[in-house]
């Protein structure tokens, strides 16, 4: 039986990777912090005898070396998923993604070569490329010039892992996430436009004038993905994971969450196409690589981005 | 009177650049804490009123800032030479570059916020592009993959800048330095080879067969052109600096400092085309950009080793 350790392992996509992993046969070391991640989320896991969760700072090399060892199996493999995930507040205090992204990651590694820990998979971000404009963004492609703090320091991870792979590491997966949508949802814009709407049931605002567009993945096809890319044979894989088509507009999204929640609502639009800081307005996000090593996504889209307001929609009404 | 503050104001391009900044009628506030910076280096700049300097370990964000707020006046501009220089020992211990490249850039750029300081230059390095085999390394290149410890901190130091560029920093170069030689030398292959051959007379030990190629460009250039850049327009200014040539291998190197210092000494190579774990073989550099702009080294590779070697041997030697 294989052990899997999941950084971060209280989070959207863990709980997701988690129940996988299980399924499989595998058998999970899940440590989070518990500075977003939620206990509850994997509390369904708990009478797994093949679940462990510890309550860790990953940034705290000790902890994380200290948890491991207690866990008495062989660690076969990381699945690296813990960051700040609230990009506007790493843009107020470039702290928050220096600590808990970039040193996180450098704590990860570390521990990995103590412990003789050989496969990496890590949840990089396309955040990394920064505004590429009208360009195709494929994995190669340069210049990246990240425009928030949340993209910059998962570049650094990244290339603090590259780092690694050249001295001691055996074998690291890069996946470059688009935006993954699905349950349960702890942040991210349709996650938003149902809580402002339970709020607020006749009027949802909206950051930016609608036009953003924004390609999204339904966390079960990323699972998916990431399963497929970690048994590719390579010592170092960046891979771009996302869907094929260019994504779906934030006033799309607007609709189908006023639709669903509160249909009598009315949808009040700011200026320009940027919602926050570091937001890139547009993205075309080539997942040709992905697609040529013979994987793609069940959902497009519009597909992924229907369900997931559904699905939330579900867990935050309570229906 | 324009104040320019110097991090690793006690190192071998920091000695220049100030000589340059003194003479141009700058005022020069440099930083250093002396770890690998010598204070003696700067000791002939401390007669001059416009000159200071103060040991400060640039990477405690409170004594940078206090430096800062201490000297009285306004700051224009930053030059972050602060860095880890010594390759090996940061693939032994990855910490050092961590700490002393990365993590004080964003202390940097903290103080530069905090103080509202203008414009950034920062001494990036070729070592961001890893191993790119044949093709010519251009400043848009991708994919970029570090493979030191010391290029992966270097690169996450740009992108953090490139985030602060976006977010508050009105002002940024990135000089992605080639290997530059001069005096005072402190560290590099020629100074080794010279002090290799100050303890052993009679014979020169190279790593590796002597096959690597390496493009220099001798400090009065890289002082020059990091002027020059600095007098550009733009926001953020990303350019190779570097000879036109494709450089000078380390066995003509050898040869060099033998027939200077030593002239009977035997050199004896190793095997293979790497002398260390993160050393890049071969490099093809373009400084097509920099060329555009209207800037040309003086010396090529060749004309740059020849005038370092006798000028290292010369400070070596006590001649």
């Amino acid at each position: 039986m294989k052990l899997h350790l999941i950084t971060g392992g209280a989070g959207f996509v863990a709980v997701n990777l988690t129940r996988r992993l299980l399924q499989e046969g595998s058998a999970v070391l899940a440590l989070d912090d518990l500075s977003r991640g939620r206990r509850e989320l994997v509390a369904e896991f708990d009478s797994n005898p093949s679940f462990i969760f510890r309550q860790v700072d990953c940034s705290d090399l000790e902890a994380l070396s200290a948890a491991i060892q207690e866990v008495g199996a062989p660690v076969a493999h990381v699945w690296h998923l813990a960051a700040n995930s609230d990009i506007p507040a790493g843009v107020t205090d470039p702290r928050i993604d220096r600590d808990r992204t970039f040193l996180t990651t450098f704590a990860v590694l570390e521990a990995m070569r103590r412990h003789e820990i050989p496969e990496l998979h890590f949840a990089s971000s396309s955040a990394i490329y920064g505004d590429l404009g009208e360009r195709e963004i494929h994995e190669d492609i340069g210049p990246l010039q990240p425009i928030s703090n949340y993209g910059a320091m998962k570049l650094a991870s990244e290339v603090q892992i590259r780092a690694a792979v050249e001295a001691f590491l055996p074998r690291a997966d890069i996946f470059r996430f688009p935006n993954v949508i699905g349950v349960p949802a702890t942040h991210g814009v349709i996650f938003d436009f149902i809580r402002k709407l339970k709020a607020t049931p006749d009027q949802l605002q909206v950051l930016g004038n609608g036009t953003q567009q924004k390609a999204y993945l339904h966390v079960d096809d990323l699972i998916d993905a990431m399963l497929h890319v970690s048994r590719i044979e390579g010592r170092y894989n960046v891979f771009n994971i996302g869907p094929k088509d260019d994504g779906v507009t934030v006033r799309m999204i607007a609709q189908t969450v006023r639709d669903r929640v509160s249909p009598k609502a009315e949808i009040v639009f700011g200026e320009g196409n940027r919602g926050w800081v570091g937001d890139v307005p547009r993205f075309r996000y080539s997942t040709q690589r992905l697609a040529a090593s013979g994987w793609s996504p069940q959902l497009d889209s519009t597909q992924a981005m229907v369900r997931a307001v559904d699905e939330i929609a579900r867990e935050e009404l309570a229906e």
